[in-house]
């Protein structure tokens, strides 16, 4: 079967819609993301257009900052100071990649990490890995795991799930993530010997690498769950182009008792993670406005 | 073949001796280690003599302060908060466990993170998985590779590593650790099915369970190296006692090619690696005495 990514996130984003309301008549706050966009990037005007929009859908306050591609380190630094003070700033999100010239880890830990709604802050990601509460989990991850669990159920313990990928934004969280569920986890990469035979004891297989449809169906154990989260676009013979995962698909759900298409699985669940963390971080931090 | 911690200890002593010396000629600057121990546990005294000992015997500033075992939350936080704010302090180290009353989390989130040496604060656990730079690492988890790398030499690429325990003080930042030396790592703990046949998949496997013996020959492939980070004290017949690690030792060592014995093998790596992060961090963030 498929794991409808598109319909778990119109679910999220409606039981989260009721979440602001409440929150809102409960506290008189709303919650509000920030989003900052540097340059002029394509791909990332779109992103953030949908994120505003869903933002919006939910009832919470989206706010935008587009600066200049010339922009100064110094310049996005200050904007980000006036933006972890404000009050009304619930979450902080610096779309990625920035332009060359700005230092990417030193903006990401300039944001207070209880505003860092990415997850992205070594103290996010420190206090993910420690178990620690006040966590904000990186959106791509905490996806994942909602979906293997809407096939699976919520006691994900004693699987073995195998994580291909090891970036800080999916591989190394997702890990995290799924050892808290009490899963055995196992982080497979381009260094990994066997990958086949590895990926063949997988209950559960992540894909995180970025390599379009990498993983074969004699990869996949038969009733294996996949989580794909690979979105590469690749050429058709019309010249044309498709989204495509990390998993061959058409062999994969021959052998897969349940996996997540794309597009339309991991993908939509991102953002509607990151409205999650904003309402998260706004119950934690949020100050009612005066 | 055992791989011999005491020596291994001993040698990176010697050149910590050497470095610390250097350091001093060329910038002033002799790193200092405060030990910070609340309450009488034995255990914790006998540790804690033996970090001063050494921190001295390479030529570092050994400080202690001992606290009574009804010192309140806020008095230990005050200390701390007077050692952060010392520039002569480069290393804190707060002995665990630590009386019930007080929040231990909170203690240890209190240290400013370039001076929490023991490598437990958030912030450092979230640049060792970032793979940021300015991580101090945990202790013991960077005396376990080591050791795995005097026996298989500084390659440890493509590896299967198979961690047993997911602590923060272990298990977690050796997995992060093998990880970064691109090792495939699997993760995993009580909740694992099939533990001797995982383990047997193990070209490193490094046991931080605490169960006295649990891994027997038969979980070891044959070639493996074994880091046995296990320290249990088991009653013998003549009414004695003596330690032991997570694995039994006497048939692991006739099937693994290499094994650090317990005692003996990765204990006494841990305060040489304490003393290394000490002075990294005064290296780093030291200033010059007036």
């Amino acid at each position: 079967m498929n794991i409808d990514g598109k319909q778990v996130a119109a679910d999220l984003r409606q039981s989260l819609a009721q979440e602001v309301a409440e929150l809102k008549q409960q506290t008189g706050i709303t919650p509000g993301l920030t989003v900052v966009l540097v340059g002029e990037d394509p791909a990332s005007q779109v992103y953030v257009r949908n994120k505003v929009k869903q933002t919006q859908e939910v009832g919470m306050i989206s706010n935008e900052f587009r600066m200049a591609a010339d922009t100064s380190e110094e310049a996005l630094l200050a904007k980000l100071d006036e933006l972890n003070n404000d009050p009304a700033v619930h979450g902080i999100l610096v779309q990625l990649p920035l332009p060359k010239h700005i230092n990417e880890s030193r903006i990401i830990e300039s944001i207070v990490p209880e505003k860092d709604v990415d997850g992205f802050h070594a103290m996010n990601s420190g206090r993910l890995m420690n178990g620690e509460e006040g966590a904000l989990v990186p959106c791509t991850p905490q996806g994942c795991v909602i979906l293997a669990k809407k096939h699976l159920g919520d006691d994900l313990s004693g699987k073995h799930a195998v994580v291909i990928g090891r970036s800080n934004i999916v591989g190394k969280p997702v890990a995290m993530l799924l050892l808290q569920e009490s899963c055995t986890v196992t982080i497979a990469h381009s260094r990994t010997k066997d990958l086949p035979a590895l990926c063949r004891e997988a209950d559960i297989l992540v894909a995180a690498v970025g390599r379009p449809e990498m993983v074969k169906g004699d990869w996949i154990k038969p009733g294996a769950t996949v989580i794909d989260v690979g979105i590469n676009r690749i050429a058709t013979e019309d010249s044309k182009s498709r989204l495509v995962g990390d998993v061959d698909f058409a062999e994969a759900e021959k052998v897969a008792a349940a996996i997540t298409p794309v597009p339309g699985g991991v993908g939509p669940m991102t953002i509607a993670c990151l409205l999650k963390n904003t309402i998260e971080a706004a119950r934690r931090f949020g100050v009612r406005p005066q």
